[in-house]
């Protein structure tokens, strides 16, 4: 493997994909629903198909197809409450993970300092290493020893102030954020705001959940705050938004002048996006914009059927002593199972984190499938998860009722 | 601009499309069909898209999605004569685009040398400039002064040994090439081959265009030369196969071990592919595979198509003073429009290349848009194709005959 690839190689997502094949357990591990998308999405792909314009299924414009920018110009320049340029000021993406991709290989140089908050999704590192950029790292921190909700994992603000320094050149923010559910709040959102300012930093802001926020908390867009639209871009993601994960429409808005380099990764990388994708999730998002905040509203009752699926999940697992860590947002949470440790056989695979050996023993002999949490955390970090476990719940009810059954044996 | 993106941002791309939309004329720039993709590969998503099967709008397998490239492996398997593992041996990306890049920044180290034979397509040198590799060019050069055909245009042996050193890391093979439409033959791909064994380099093939190839021409695959599979990467595309450019299906195998770094930096930079475009392409290739190189087959009557095609533009250039040379393989040729130097007014956008200068006045004066060929080459031989233009000419027989009657206007 040449340099900027090693340490690369690790993907739990295949190792775990793997098991779930092996063992054929309810699987709440990678993030997607095992539900269809919604009718009135998978309709808009039936009528490009069907459609006589021949042009939907040629290249779409690089930068991103039309009607899809025009429709996230008007979506966002709502919820921002700023006018955004529909044609400089998005880029389309082949799914977040390319707009995550884009950002990274687009704003960092060689030597540049990327503030990470743990836990983190895993790819940001290899990405950064990948870019030549030096990761550097705060963990959220439990605010008291019993750990209720998301919101109880903190910010130390002084150690936050102590990572940014002249080399740092971004810090990835992501909220609602994966694994823990967390949501930042605005005070939070505000002290990252102020040292990006401070130290003309540059943020990327992943918020490919912030449809998936549990009332009364609310999502909030760190580009909306003053003096951070210059400086931050934004990730979301088509296939989290509308249950179909499978097709690989994403985007990232921003400030025109910063957004450039990201596009010039595109270009040279994918070129451009899907356009029957993107064609159909623009008619989708027109849909959804016509009935924004609605009682049928799409997003609104995503929001709702997600939250009584969390709320099944933490009654499920507190029946059976995984204690949950109530998310404010996202679909996973993860649950602490050390009450069981001394029940369960930990020893079978040694040399590994606890949390993998206690997922593989839970695999094998519950039949459910949740996701070790200390890949998301660097070696120094890896014991604040280590007796945690993450299941993603965007399920159908008769799934996760198998997984209460599975959790049965736990009792 | 961060360095590694310094010199990537121009893109005739962009700038043509923009030139399209702004004066409207027969487009024949960019490679793209103007016509609907076949019914079976339409029919083919439409029922993916009326399916049960609610996996299929979720997250594909990373390295490709099982239909997909277990089709892919028995394709090649019968065309290479050689059992390839369709698991280990084949890895779906978004589009050829992305196979190029995954190539190039999987196997390419800083400092690394890479070979290129001009003319090539434009991205493989930003490509190669993002991965910190450095570039080595050696020039098609016509081997007679009146050129007629593409296989006119031939590699001095001499000149390309020279190139090898213990730094080359790999080779870009473009066959058909694009723009040219250069099919190489079997001693011109021994002569390579035998060169990669004795340096021990990768031959990354762009093989995007192997089903339009001209008969009696045949396309040869470099992969299945002796010694060849353990030392080659070849890219194939969905897109150019099924006049779809706009689905984002692509593949590329080879050996195992040297398909690993793709895998990871797909997995680091997208993830996995498009889980409804990947099934419908899997299921239009099956159809394709029970008739291959029978007369229903439609691959065979892509080739006589794209042939009578090839042909009305030979003859309605010609007509018009445009001298062609004839390709034997993609959808592009070039032509020689130096007859008309003197009658058309080059002054009117000076510090550009001649066929920049000459492709925009065509586009506004004479409403027909081709692109310039000097892009294809470094600085040093942009002066072999500077009085060329390049056209793509996968297009309705309408279509042709709107740029017969444009070339009118030059008689
Ligand atoms: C590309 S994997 C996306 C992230 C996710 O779904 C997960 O963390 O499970
Ligand atoms: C991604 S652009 C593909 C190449 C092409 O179509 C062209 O050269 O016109």
């Amino acid at each position: 493997l040449i340099t900027r690839l090693q340490g690369a190689e690790n993907n739990v997502w295949r190792e775990y994909g793997q098991l779930a094949v092996k063992y054929k357990p309810v699987n709440l591990g990678l993030g997607f629903p095992d539900f269809h998308p919604p009718k009135f999405v998978l309709d808009a792909l039936a009528d490009v198909v069907a459609s006589n314009d021949a042009s939907l299924h040629q290249y779409a414009r690089p930068n991103g197809h039309l009607r899809l920018v025009n429709v996230l110009a008007k979506l966002y320049s709502k919820l921002l409450g700023r006018e955004i340029n529909a044609e400089t000021e998005i880029l389309t993406t082949l799914g977040a993970s390319e707009a995550l991709f884009c950002a990274i290989t687009g704003l960092v140089d060689v030597g540049d300092e990327v503030i990470i908050i743990e836990p983190y999704f895993d790819v940001y590192v290899p990405l950064i290493k990948i870019a030549g950029g030096v990761t550097k790292f705060i963990a959220l921190k439990p605010k008291q020893s019993r750990i209720n909700s998301s919101a109880d994992f903190v910010l130390d603000q002084k150690e936050l102030e102590n990572l940014f320094t002249e080399k740092t050149k971004a810090i990835i923010l992501n909220t609602p954020n994966n694994p823990l559910g967390k949501v930042f709040d605005i005070s939070e959102l505000n002290f990252i705001a102020d040292l990006c300012k401070k130290w003309n930093v540059i943020c990327i802001s992943d918020e490919v959940y912030e449809w998936m926020v549990y009332k009364p908390k609310e999502h909030i867009r760190i580009a909306s705050l003053p003096g951070m639209w210059e400086r931050t871009v934004t990730i979301g993601s088509a296939g989290k938004t509308f249950c179909m994960t499978g097709w690989k429409v994403g985007w990232v808005y921003g400030n025109e002048k910063l957004l450039e380099p990201l596009q010039i990764v595109h270009h040279c990388s994918v070129f451009t996006g899907s356009t029957p994708e993107q064609e159909a999730v623009a008619v989708a998002f027109e849909k959804e914009l016509s009935r924004l905040g609605q009682s049928d509203s799409y997003l609104v009752n995503l929001e709702k059927d997600l939250k009584l699926k969390r709320d099944y999940m933490v009654k499920i697992l507190s029946e059976a002593h995984l204690k949950p860590v109530i998310p404010d947002g996202s679909f996973f949470l993860v649950a602490d199972w050390s009450s069981l440790e001394t029940s369960v056989d930990l020893a079978y695979e040694t040399g590994q984190y606890k949390d993998f050996r206690f997922t593989k023993w839970m695999t094998k002999n519950v039949g459910l499938l949740g996701i070790p949490p200390t890949i998301f955390y660097t070696e120094k970090n890896k014991n604040l998860l280590e007796k945690y476990v993450r299941f993603c719940f965007i399920k159908k009810q008769e799934n996760l009722e198998k997984a209460a059954e599975a959790l049965n044996k736990l009792k």
